[in-house]
């Protein structure tokens, strides 16, 4: 029996609305992941949370595992309880975080060994211990160790990497399956810049017949048609009823044109992170909420929106929360930024569902563009 | 008419249990006013204040003045509207702040002229701009601008200041009739550590026959039996009918002992800023939620108080985010000292209301003694 079960229940071209079944309820896909990454999503609570829309979060497994560590979390109860969120937890393999913020890593056969970010500690993540990790903290959806190449890479480069993280791949298989956690085990299908390393890899990680699958290695510098293209050609060749998730993506027209493409699941710190830094999203675009034409401006950031800042207050406050240094300022616009990206994955649905994604596709790209969306890097 | 009108409901020895009605509503009094000195009580919503039981907040002339600036704020509708508080505001007459925070300070006949702490820029504030200023931003309760002495002064020079502010009151009175706000006048009982002299500010103040009066120059590092005589002094010579409001004060303890000598309302910074830094109120003490015991604690800051903080998270978890610097950390401590506060205030009313306020008193006493509760300085 899998841990977690996808229902497909209307296709629109690639693009696939569903459900995802998870021990800790069901969720509804296309869906977007808000980041916790130390256990809280940033300046939100759990009813925040439920408030926004979300229905699963992402925890990151490195960051846990360094700070307070998973034996603390088990001990009190598992991540679920630790955090107070009563829904569906996806957790990382830590991978990208080891390459991204620890320093001196060596890594081998074995794994990987790094100085924690945190307190310059000497640390080992070995695909055993990577699931140990995620074991203990409980979550529904755990990721294998692997490594995480900057791009550009040379193809022999990449193949190497790949070839790496397939073999760390069936350790991690062997010591979840005698490991007993109650999460379910996807595999990441990495393979960089190159189609045919991409199609290897899906040939090898789904030979071993997984919970779902998940696409790593993009969003981290690489051009947007090469992300889409590579999107495209793994949404072709994973299997139709497995769950499949493109990590740490993105702007919103990313999400579009992922979903476009078969992608059945999202994360990315770019809703909070981008409202700690004063962006929010709306209808009508990014705004700079610092930006001094909204000193007296009385009107809502999205006359559209219904979360509290939208409800609430004006622009003019929120720009004076914002320029006064005020901790509820990062807090309304991510609870704001994150409405508008669940909003965004629940009218996807619906549109898939009444056969009407491609028109709301075109749309929203005919508003947007390609390139007017966002600002910040979305790799997490 | 009077602006606010306040019934005393029930008095045990000095302490008074009343109902205050205001433009925006009636508060049951003694009452604590949370601080929300930009225009926000830091990190909380004005939901999360309902929640804890704030019936009034209070929010600071001098910062406001500066920054977003009072004609901004009327523009947009006024604070109320402003910051989403649908209750009661008192503001204060920026006196405390130009002496604590503001730089060049030339105290005048006319007035006070300072640099603004955010942007260098000089300002001046005189009784009648400090009126026009609240006014503007149309808080149920205003103050007149007072002179702030440090303490220790000698009393010629806390006589002269007297004076000054007690010819500034008469100014501010006229200003405040002729301005036509919606606001009450509080006036403020200066006199520093001379009893002679805050019986003549209690004596030319009452002359005035104002809404209410506030008790300044207190928490200014005078010693407690200071501070608790002073309080009692002005206690017994201000009108019974008035609602009497000790400023900038305090600890738990001194809550109590000032209820205790007939103060009806309060504020401080104190649950806020020290949950900022750590520091969490319970009913056996303050707790340091950063100290190590607490790193696998699955029990809540406080079994008996039902914040959201004590409701869905252990220490651990608190202690975890704290030493992460999650943003959720300050806002849930924040949370729930307010909340400690407000049942402190709502609990001490129903004791007098049913006759054991001194009971409830010796026992808080008792338990805590007069210097375990708090540590950082009280003042706003």
């Amino acid at each position: 029996m899998r841990r977690v079960a996808l229902e497909v229940v209307k296709t629109e071209g690639s693009a696939r609305a569903g459900r995802l079944r998870t021990a800790h309820g069901e969720i509804s896909t296309p869906a977007f992941m808000p980041v916790a990454t130390q256990g809280s999503v940033k300046s939100l609570s759990p009813g925040d949370l439920v408030g926004a829309g979300a229905q699963i979060v992402l925890a990151n497994t490195y960051h846990l595992f360094l700070r307070p560590g998973h034996d603390a979390v088990r001990e009190l109860g598992g991540l679920h309880r630790f955090m107070g969120w009563p829904g569906p937890i996806l957790t990382d393999s830590g991978g990208f975080q080891v390459w991204s913020l620890a320093k001196l890593r060596k890594i081998g056969e074995d794994g990987v060994e790094f100085r924690s970010h945190v307190d310059g500690s000497l640390r080992v993540l070995s695909p055993e211990t990577c699931v140990e990790v995620q074991h203990a903290l409980g979550a529904d959806i755990i990721h294998p160790l692997d490594e995480c190449l900057a791009h550009p890479a040379t193809v022999e480069a990449t193949e190497r990497s790949l070839d790496l993280t397939l073999r760390w791949l069936r350790r991690t298989c062997a010591a979840h399956r005698s490991g007993g956690g109650p999460g379910a085990l996807f595999g990441i299908v990495q393979g960089g810049a190159y189609a045919d390393l991409r199609r290897r890899a899906v040939e090898r990680v789904c030979a071993l017949d997984l919970d779902g699958y998940s696409i790593g290695g993009l969003a981290v510098g690489e051009s947007k048609e090469l992300m889409y293209d590579t999107t495209a050609l793994c949404g072709e060749l994973l299997p139709f009823d497995r769950p499949r998730y493109l990590m740490g993506v993105g702007k919103p027209i990313d999400l579009i044109e992922s979903v476009a493409r078969g992608v059945d699941m999202f994360d990315c710190v770019m809703p909070t992170r981008n409202a700690r830094n004063g962006q929010a999203f709306t209808r009508d675009g990014p705004l700079a909420i610092t930006n001094a034409r909204f000193a007296r401006d009385p009107a809502p950031l999205d006359a559209e929106c219904r979360c509290e800042a939208c409800r609430l207050f004006s622009r003019a406050y929120l720009r004076h929360l914002f320029v006064a240094r005020e901790l509820l300022a990062y807090r309304l616009l991510s609870l704001h930024n994150l409405t508008f990206y669940l909003g965004l994955m629940a009218e996807m649905r619906q549109a898939i569902l009444e056969g009407r994604f491609e028109a709301l596709r075109t749309r929203f790209l005919a508003r947007y563009g390609v390139e007017s969306q966002g600002g910040a890097n979305p790799s997490t």
